[in-house]
């Protein structure tokens, strides 16, 4: 997976960076050092003594950029297993005082679908409404906290339309009630430069593979004396909060790429120019289309799009001959035919949702290729509409 | 990690291959493949296709080598997850009718101690007891086995002995009463010629990194039709039954070190061989050494020695500094100053297993390390003796 052309030589441009990122130029320019890197961080001989150094110096460098102890982090397999873990730790835990849950109706899979488990275990879960602009209904969230409350789960950004949410005001909401505050943060690392210390959550989930490093790695902040209990149970790894042996790879990857935090505002406020132009052109060129939640505050590098007449997932398919990768909602709900549950519980039509598409765009795109981008798109929806048209159905062209 | 020298060129001689194995000559040789690897194979343009295909091809190569169908596979982040899935699935899908376990005293970590966290959520746990032979105490389960037995739970052959239990007379018997029968076979891939199916268990769980391959990545064996549950809830990733983007290069390396399995059976038995041969030497050349569990059936690869009057610590120590890679017990309780609760659990006695050493040969070992390495323990076996002699202690050299 790369850009302007993939290994194959073809012309290729990725465009969906909220599903997953590529590797990063430095970590594949690094890529060879990962090879020999097999020692068990557990094991006391020499052989386990890179391993182990990788682990500390990862957990460090992430303590570093979060503010927080590295005591505070546990490594995992990513950002699914961080959320079902969290959840099922404070249900386990604080079930007899507290067993009421709040979670925002647009959360990803993984904390939606343990909420779902934790009702039928005995849990009362509330979803917190949100409208089309991306706003979470603050007002349903205090009328609904109270001394039952165990949990708030709101994420950092949400990954289909970039929608940011003001996790700091809903902690401080969470904390007067006496409950703790968790945040999906998988899409704000690359894409954000938040003080996360600010957010004062209890705890945080964070996947390294949306993060231009290996999938199959995350880590979980855990705030100091926070309620834990390890969903994997075994060996002493992680201080006994996580068994199973570190996925050493992956750690070792998400270490070189931490390293470039250091260009990373400039980063960002380059891909945000990018989007902000693409949004800006496509508005202009294309008729009958709108930006979703572009009222709040977003995401640096997504954009979603409802383009009138025009079928997503055909779209996508149309796109993706032509060299470009984009995406209709989340990845990990692909497969399914039903348009997004994020943008119907927005307040979206079945129609408008089907008639979405998400651009999500990374630090290795350049702007020729989001001039290229534009000009498939716009001449893609042109074509497709005139199908439509031709088929006796509306005409959005004009 | 290499043998007879490593990165930086020092000598060195990997002999740890229970705790976890190097990456494979074929891996390494082929390592930059993975670098480009990185679509997220859960989507539906050009760029998850590489990622789809290794996933797809990777399952059935692994069904092939079981015996199995290719949907009887779910990949996962190692066999610690799996056996905590395993454990907690049948936990909670059948607590109503059946909440009795029974688990070989001798288990791994992430099987003890999540039957531990069963026990408090209101399981009943049964050890099945193992002699100093590392055999199985079949009169205990047989008393044990009822209808309310959910699982038993027996590993394909211990990590530190090297024990090979009787799995399929294990399963019969499981079955007779009803029950459903799990196998943690970690230690079976690269170390033994058994047939699979022929186990005819339930579940098995396994993971890549014992098996010449990464850290982080693993794969359950559950029966078409055994109850399972997600441990991990999120996306639709492996047929909904665990969350989680896949550990996409963790499998493309399972994939290729897959291959080997070619000369699998050879490499066994030239491996059986040298441990045979160091333990017909060593036996000779040190008074007062004992080799464990030599009885019963044995991995190829394993060898768990008692050496009276020698902490073993001390010894993986200075074995240690001579470039020797060994170990005392279970990599994952090292930082443990207790002696191995597995060789406690055998009967030995603390002092025993305070004298112990084990000892996992490897496919890339070969036998003028395995030389080396022989003198080099006679020889540090002999000065600890001396010096222990000279304290004044028990003379233990003849």
């Amino acid at each position: 997976m790369q850009n302007h052309s993939n290994s194959e030589g073809k012309f290729r441009v990725y465009l969906d960076h909220n599903a997953t990122t590529p590797h990063s130029s430095r970590l594949k320019s690094r890529w060879m050092e990962l090879m020999d890197i097999s020692g068990n961080p557990s094991s006391i001989h020499q052989d386990s003594r890179v391993s182990k150094t990788i682990l500390r110096e990862t957990r460090k460098k992430i303590a570093d950029f979060l503010g927080c102890s590295p005591l505070e982090i546990i490594f995992n397999s990513g950002a699914s297993e961080g959320n079902n873990s969290v959840l099922k730790s404070v249900y386990s835990l604080l079930r007899e005082t507290r067993n009421e849950f709040l979670i925002s109706h647009v959360e990803h899979p993984s904390v939606l679908k343990t909420a779902e488990a934790l009702r039928s275990w005995g849990a009362v879960v509330h979803l917190i409404p949100v409208d089309r602009n991306g706003s979470l209904d603050l007002d349903f969230l205090k009328s609904k906290l109270s001394s039952k409350t165990a949990l708030v789960s709101v994420m950092y950004a949400n990954n289909e339309t970039g929608s940011v949410f003001p996790i700091q005001e809903v902690t401080q909401l969470a904390h007067a009630a006496g409950a703790l505050m968790h945040s999906d943060c998988v899409q704000m690392l690359g894409k954000s430069s938040v003080d996360f210390k600010l957010l004062d959550v209890d705890y945080a989930t964070f996947s390294a593979h949306k993060f231009y490093s290996l999938k199959g790695t995350g880590f979980v902040y855990v705030k100091k004396s926070s309620p834990w209990q390890p969903l994997i149970h075994g060996g002493g790894q992680e201080r006994s909060r996580r068994g199973g042996t570190e996925n050493v790879t992956g750690i070792a990857a998400l270490n070189i790429v931490l390293d470039e935090l250091k260009s990373y505002e400039a980063k960002i406020s380059e891909v945000q120019r990018m989007r902000d132009q693409m949004e800006a052109e496509l508005l202009q060129r294309i008729p009958n289309i709108s930006v979703t939640a572009v009222q709040g505050q977003r995401l640096a590098n997504t954009s979603s799009l409802v383009i009138t007449g025009v079928d997503g997932e055909t779209l996508l398919m149309s796109l993706d001959l032509k060299g470009f990768s984009v995406s209709t909602g989340a990845a990990c709900s692909s497969g399914n035919p039903e348009p997004s549950p994020v943008l119907l519980a927005m307040g979206l039509s079945r129609q408008e949702a089907q008639n979405s598409l998400r651009i999500s765009l990374g630090w290795e795109n350049n702007e020729g290729e989001v001039k290229s981008f534009i000009n498939c798109l716009v001449e893609t929806v042109e074509k497709l509409r005139a199908i439509e048209a031709e088929e006796g159905k509306k005409d959005y062209a004009g």
